[in-house]
């Protein structure tokens, strides 16, 4: 997505050892008109599959899946890092190990709110290791339902990510591809939409 | 607002002590066409306040945030529960004390995003006893911006928070305000728009 692209040349910050920041428009402080337009993006693509629910991770895979699913007309269901006081009932939970804090943390969704009825495309704002969205995929398929898809903002094309998920037979739609974080410069390939 | 009293009235469960779940259309799956409404009315309550961010705090305050923000044209900022990894600048920090988990936590924004020449914003999904509240707008007070409002989506105003944030000199607009949850029933009190 060009303007994705656009905008990561302008204010994203290359960190060392392979970290780059979008907290200016997309981890932190959010671009509301640039959610929508992404929101926009991935409906467009996913319009035909039938997508009943859009499934992502707190905190800053929210916002690109608001926006997807106000444009399919679905629910939007975020999974919760930590159970919470009023999760009472019933829960899908997975594990996701992340590399860059080494702790493996427990991801939920209330088991009400998925069906083997449905048809579920997941949003996350960073696709790297993959993880995140292998444990969202493991809660969908502990409920029956069935993923069409996962959507990214921004894809490590670097890291094994992608890979990882394709190997699941999952199609995966990214707005922006990075190739290369090397030399502080952000290089990117051929984004998917 | 009528259609969210509506909603509460038809998807809000109340558990035990003084607990109102809304986690089918607000706190773990999000109904966006709700939320853009929502966002809507804090956006047309504050037209006139010259709002440069909003400002809102992970995770369930996000959507109704963005929205509201997308409505005013001006940016979303989320205070972070934990410092993240790529969050390496100055912090401006905060503590709120938790009484229904008992713990102190830390929250944070960058200090980049929030100047003296801001007028914020803060929208969040429940306002009880104010404490997370009352920890966004010393956020914002330690930048020297201006906070010209707190937007509520569900105010339980038999709690005392909304007194809190008045007695800081603070405008709260909450969207539905409920009177009490007493025997299970949700007893509502007019509320601000």
């Amino acid at each position: 997505m060009e303007e994705l692209v656009s905008r990561i040349q302008k204010d994203g910050n290359v960190l060392g050892e392979g970290v780059l920041k979008v907290d200016s428009f997309v981890t932190h402080q959010v671009d509301p008109e640039l959610m929508e337009k992404m929101g926009a993006r991935f409906a467009e693509v996913f319009a035909e599959s039938g997508i009943t629910k859009v499934v992502t991770i707190e905190a800053s895979g929210i916002a690109p899946a608001l926006y997807a699913a106000k444009q399919l007309n679905v629910p939007m269901i975020f999974a919760r890092k930590a159970k919470s006081l009023t999760m009472d009932e019933e829960l899908l939970t997975s594990s996701v190990y992340s590399f860059t804090k080494q702790v493996t943390s427990t991801i939920s969704i209330s088991r009400k709110f998925l069906s083997n009825e449905d048809k579920v495309l997941i949003i996350d704002d960073f696709l790297a290791n993959g993880q995140a969205a292998k444990g969202l995929i493991e809660l969908c398929r502990q409920a029956g339902a069935q993923v069409e898809g996962v959507g990214i903002v921004i894809e490590k094309s670097f890291q094994d990510g992608r890979q990882l998920l394709e190997d699941m037979g999952i199609r995966v739609v990214s707005l922006a591809r990075i190739a290369s974080l090397a030399d502080g410069e952000v290089a990117f390939r051929e984004a998917d939409a």
